[in-house]
């Protein structure tokens, strides 16, 4: 008897769960696999933490322009992998002592929905059936796996590895194919170029990094192929024979040698297998449809983060899960989704808030653009010895507020906060001009930019 | 005959006379020694080049802990310094090519105010007098050299350093003391202790980094003290005789060696040399005394940056400068201080902005206080293997908004201009809540612990 039941244990789910244990909802939460989720586990943690020891080698290696010099540098890929797995150990600790003073019940095993009898939602782990008036269903999202033939089989032998496998390689390939130049394939394409290996990445379209700005992903590209990452573009996978990749290029079939292979063409959400059609939840182009709420077609049952499709990222799936749990207390909320940003973890890193040229024009948005080399920042000059970062800020010309803003440089990841607030505030480019930013900072390229529109 | 001038070329002076050039304001800029000021040639900018390259040393020499080593690691202080010659030459050459297309005239000479003639305020430059309606006095400041037996000698053969001598020293010092542990000490008792000097700080105070959070200043000196920084606190130099440190400490003579010593007390604004008395215009404690719109007593004389003695931080100066010129340009514009961001660029970083705990105190304002390790942070923890940072966070308990944000760790300096925007737009904690951070950023540590209130 509980008042609410959480299937899934990642960002949406341990959240939810915090935040509605906390504010006294008797709440289960129950997780198959990892409490923390794919983020946590297998996902964004995992991989920051090897790029930073990436970051690391490659200063190393390459200080000779700020005056520093070594020998003998050498980066040990198991213990990367160690100190990674010890730090998720430690994060995953900090989320269940936190579900632990929410008074949150955790299970970790498979939860079944059973259907709803007499306004309570019956779920299924293990032998105990139990029972709430309401569900959040935040089941996440899987690696897709495309019907290419020997990928079945490469998933089994070790050949082909996805974000899961990926992480833990405790041996450092010679040669890595990256099926799929998204944020996921780059950022490994980054990490192996680093450590060693001779990447390549094979992407279906004719640019990197999805929907990020095209300039921005033109920078980013030039920047990988300077340091050996080769990009085979417009160029379809056609099949993962043991120890090579066959794709189309032009038209023409091509081969190359791979000890391993990453499949990252993209993620979708996992919403089979554990009794969603008992409840008649509505699954429209493979995820569960929500509204602004976070509520699903069927009463009592919402869904937050990667299921519902809407974003797939970690922080719209907190903010997701907050909205629901303080509707759900009677608090109204809405997720507002005009300034969600996007980070690329790689080195240079992107962020990314708000509309971008290609959006707008898609959308015939009317936009205003203004676009600097990073190198206008002090101190971005004094940390970058040939940095190519730019600044791109797209303004409403009519309510004269920033609409976009797209970061490719040192700090990107963490100075797209200060962009998305602004989006998300609606602040007039004439109050923006007068906010005082520290000096030197990079983020003062942001207010260097706006005085150029 | 100009519409206005403008002497000192540094921040405030530069910034003032592009915003005026760009309006069409016919302006001429006199700078006596070097365009682009303190902060540009002998301050914040090659500060942040010698600290980049200290980082990278370090990063070479403790790799451990992120699986990466190497069997030797060699920093060249003479190319370090080439470097930071270059960047400062880059940047100038920046700032004058940004002059010349606003149109603005620059003098590089000393500028002699003649007093007020007819409306017109004359202006000596060597053989020259040129006039304006419209002054601003942007003579920045200097390092405050006390009167201690033995810092006159000390300055003039070399023993005795300021910020200005130290930024150039092309061989790393056996010893360094450095006299006063405030910003520019203690940044550059980080980089001489990473790149091998044995550096003892001697503070006045029983705290450093002078009127930051009484906490944060606690870890940085703690992380200083683990790196074999000497830190002497509540001590009083007494002499400099060549080659050592006389100082008193609990009531007791002391002496250390040291083969350089750094003078960094204080800085005090420039008023004196260059006939500010033939305008009449107010000094008070050493600074030109200016309103909210930079006007001095005198009408049409202005200041801006440090000679005004407000902040004595380049960022306040552009706005200052900025205030300034909108105002000659019937604009109506005011400088509001209240989240000006400070931020030192020690490893780790700390950056502040708003009131602290002890200004609340001092003032009897009300405020709720909240703090979270930074380990919170998932990034963090991915990137830091024994980070002790924290966030801490004022708020107003009556009005529900935030008044202070004081972080130390990594990224502390870029994260610093979010919690500016939030203290400046006096946004709501319920909306701070609202807003969606990127996940992993170590910028997230404020949601987190606005939480926490």
């Amino acid at each position: 008897m509980y008042d609410l039941i959480i299937i899934g244990g990642g960002p949406a789910g341990y959240l939810a769960a915090e935040r509605a244990g906390h504010s006294g909802l008797k709440t289960l939460l129950i997780e198959k696999r990892f409490i923390g989720g794919v983020c946590l586990n297998e996902g964004c943690i995992p991989s920051k933490t090897l790029l930073h020891s990436a970051k690391l080698f490659d200063y190393a290696r390459h200080g000779g322009d700020y005056g520093v010099s070594t020998t003998g540098a050498a980066i040990d890929q198991r213990a990367v992998i160690a100190r990674k797995n010890k730090i998720v150990r430690n994060l995953v600790a900090g989320i269940r002592s936190q579900l632990k003073a929410s008074h949150v019940t955790v299970k970790e095993d498979l939860g079944q929905i059973l259907g709803r009898e007499g306004g309570r939602i019956r779920v299924r782990v293990g032998e105990d059936v139990f029972t709430a008036p309401k569900l959040i269903i935040a089941t996440g999202s899987e690696a897709i796996i495309p019907p290419i033939p020997g990928a079945k089989e490469g998933l089994e032998n070790g050949f082909v590895l996805t974000n899961r496998e990926i992480l833990a390689l405790e041996s450092i390939p010679e040669s890595l194919v990256i099926v799929g130049g998204g944020v996921i394939g780059l950022e490994m394409a980054s990490y192996f170029n680093s450590v060693g290996s001779r990447v390549t990445v094979i992407e279906m379209l004719d640019k990197i990094a999805g929907p990020t700005d095209g300039e921005i992903s033109a920078i980013l590209r030039k920047n990988y192929e300077k340091k050996g990452v080769t990009f085979k573009m417009s160029c379809k996978v056609t099949g993962l024979p043991n120890g090579s990749v066959e794709f189309e290029e032009n038209g023409q079939a091509q081969r190359i040698a791979a000890e391993r292979v990453l499949l990252s063409i993209g993620r979708k959400p996992v919403t089979g297998g554990f009794g969603l059609e008992t409840l008649g939840v509505l699954i429209d182009n493979g995820r569960i449809v929500v509204d602004e709420r976070g509520q699903s077609n069927v009463p009592g049952v919402y869904a937050a983060g990667d299921v519902n499709g809407v974003w797939m990222l970690a922080h719209a799936a907190y903010r997701e899960a907050e909205v629901i749990v303080n509707n759900l207390l009677g608090r109204k909320d809405i997720v507002r989704y005009k300034a969600v940003p996007s980070v690329i973890y790689t080195n240079p890193e992107v962020g990314c808030v708000g509309e971008t040229e290609e959006s707008c024009k898609a959308r015939s948005i009317d936009y205003r653009v203004a676009t600097l080399p990073m190198n206008y920042s002090g101190r971005y000059m004094a940390e970058n010895a040939a940095g190519d970062g730019i600044c791109k800020v797209l303004v409403d010309p009519l309510r004269k507020n920033m609409i976009g803003c797209h970061l490719i440089g040192s700090y990107a990841s963490e100075i797209v906060t200060t962009a998305a607030m602004l989006i998300e505030t609606e602040m007039k480019v004439d109050d923006i001009k007068e906010f005082i930013f520290p000096h030197p900072s990079v983020s003062e390229i942001i207010r260097e930019t706006i005085f150029r529109l």
